[in-house]
């Protein structure tokens, strides 16, 4: 067994082709003893910003893997293909912003290279399909030991592709934020982190109109009220209990909400 | 290796987001050569009862493990965490009544914990997530050999909080049984085990409408038509062959189904 | 360990019930050691066309395999079960065309065997449920080294079911062809292979009156545009970049494209 012993992949692929299967077949006739968790394959097409929010919120629970991401509306087009290495474990994908948010949360950016080494790729390199021809087998070859600057020249991390910082501002007795995912009990997570709620009451009003209270878990409030808690992420929530908060607030993600002490 | 060398997942997480992963992470991080059966994922969001049913059919079909479940509308209340002992295998997860059948299932409850030792959770405690950090954590450290009794104190059987026992009732010539599950072949079960059958003819009528014919598979009865068999999890069920009986039926679970001999 | 460290699953159970997860418990209870790639669940219901492609395009990049498929509207009748050897692994479902396109991917049909073998069975056969108690017990066997010869008597393989091949016709400066699937990015793949791409010129119209380019990757036109390209199963497809070439075309699997030069 080589450095690392667990894959993770996260795509929005679906799960109704065999694209998964494919990039699980790269990784198992490279890697055959490395196992793979899949954090989700269900990021919508296309939607880097997605991707790097449940990438960076669920790595840091894993086992120190690589983790190789594939959402990318760029294929084929000269946008690299990177790896990253922090002190909590190595990245593998496109650059294009999806990468970064998780290298910060397993510690920061040691190295970067681009993946440009044509004897790791599995098989001609498709135009369309790097996840099965690229990335997976990059991920297996770092995880069996290779060094990445094996896998391509170094990248200058300020050269990286970055997502926009999300909207988080904070005044006196509210803090407003933009909402990063909405979950599938329709909780709406903020781009806000915990602390922030030191800054307002117990009793709140959301967007100026809608009551809730401050709490941890759904029960604190009664069926049906607006809870704003901090999430198993560390980011400040809102959540209905027994409900579902997207459907009060009526939301979607890169949306502001205001939470103001009452 | 340790007692158990496979750990099932049944939870309402969906895989949209990271949730699921991150309880893979918590297994291995704590047991990582347990390896993981996830039976669903897509309960409906805290629908108790359907996790009960899914899990209590499936178990007995996978190897001797730890069945981890977690249907939890009330995480971080003060309802309990307990594992069951079982001669075909444990189960961990909230006491709400989601464990119950399945125990049942795989012989019968010998002993119950509830698991309050925090040496066991992983990380600091989250109010709202514990299936990360509680009970996936658990059914490893039972999976490595871990003692029931290392977790926390016994529980009294007889305080496990219960579902309803589904309606069932037997008479001459019919019985009538609630809907326990759709599936998703739109085939509709009832709570009533196969044996009942003998209470009925061979040309049956549903709800006093709609006819029906017993028979063991779909193919028994022309396409479009209607079938009364026992299914493979040994439960009375409707089906439609080519076709879907929720929707000839229109009915859900819990909702009643009087079989009658025509 | 056997002959197959590898079995992948096709099916058209979904991730709703607990059907997928009593498979995987079949081969875990008969070859603990072997790991088990999931092509896809999400086959449509009994749909055994898209079962075959979707399998005959996903199993050459996967490790050498014993490969399980079952979208079996005809579970419970006399249709037969099969196991097919072929130089590239070995596949494993109902005789009714689910696994002959795969064949033909891995190599063609070197042997036929019809699973009668009752001693390969798990428990009772089930007239409903052959994925859980026949298809992946037997897959598990074979695996482990048994002789597809134990598991029943030959079959002429001029005698197995196969689906009608898709429609493909080429003429002076156009092609024409079948839809075969349609991808999770709205992607619409055609029966035709990317040879057929010679015949026309770079500038297209589809269906007589929708203008596409010819192109290898999704960015090599507008966003908006149509691109007309070799996919990475080798298939051509047509695609719109940033956008779902299914809504623009508003075709189904089934449906002929015309490919023809402006």
């Amino acid at each position: 067994m080589g450095r690392y012993e667990w894959i993770s992949l996260t795509t929005d692929y679906g799960t109704f082709d065999g694209f998964v299967a494919a990039c699980h077949g790269s990784i198992a006739r490279i890697a055959p003893d490395v196992r793979v968790i899949d954090i989700t394959h269900h990021v919508p097409p296309a939607d880097v910003t997605r991707g790097a929010h449940v990438l960076a919120q669920t790595a840091p629970y894993l086992p120190e893997s690589v983790h190789c991401a594939v959402v990318d509306p760029g294929v084929g087009t000269d946008r690299r293909g990177i790896a990253i290495a922090t002190p909590g474990g190595i990245l593998v994908g496109p650059d294009n912003g999806l990468l970064v948010p998780a290298a910060e949360a397993l510690g920061g950016i040691d190295t970067v290279v681009e993946l440009s080494n044509k004897d790791w790729f599995l098989g001609d390199l498709s135009r369309t399909f790097h996840g099965r021809d690229l990335f997976a087998p990059a991920a297996a070859r770092i995880a069996l030991g290779a060094e990445l600057a094996e896998g391509g020249p170094p990248v200058d991390a300020d050269t990286l592709v970055r997502l926009p910082a999300p909207v988080v501002s904070v005044g006196d007795g509210y803090f407003e934020a933009e909402v990063l995912t909405v979950d599938r009990f329709g909780n709406v997570q903020l781009a806000a982190t915990g602390g922030v709620l030191d800054r307002v009451g117990q009793e709140l009003v959301l967007n100026g109109g809608v009551r809730a209270r401050r709490g941890a878990t759904f029960a604190d409030v009664d069926p049906g009220d607006l809870l704003v808690y901090e999430d198993s992420a560390g980011q400040v929530a809102v959540a209905v209990n027994n409900g579902r908060a997207v459907v009060v607030l009526s939301v979607t993600p890169g949306d502001l909400v205001k939470v103001s002490t009452r």
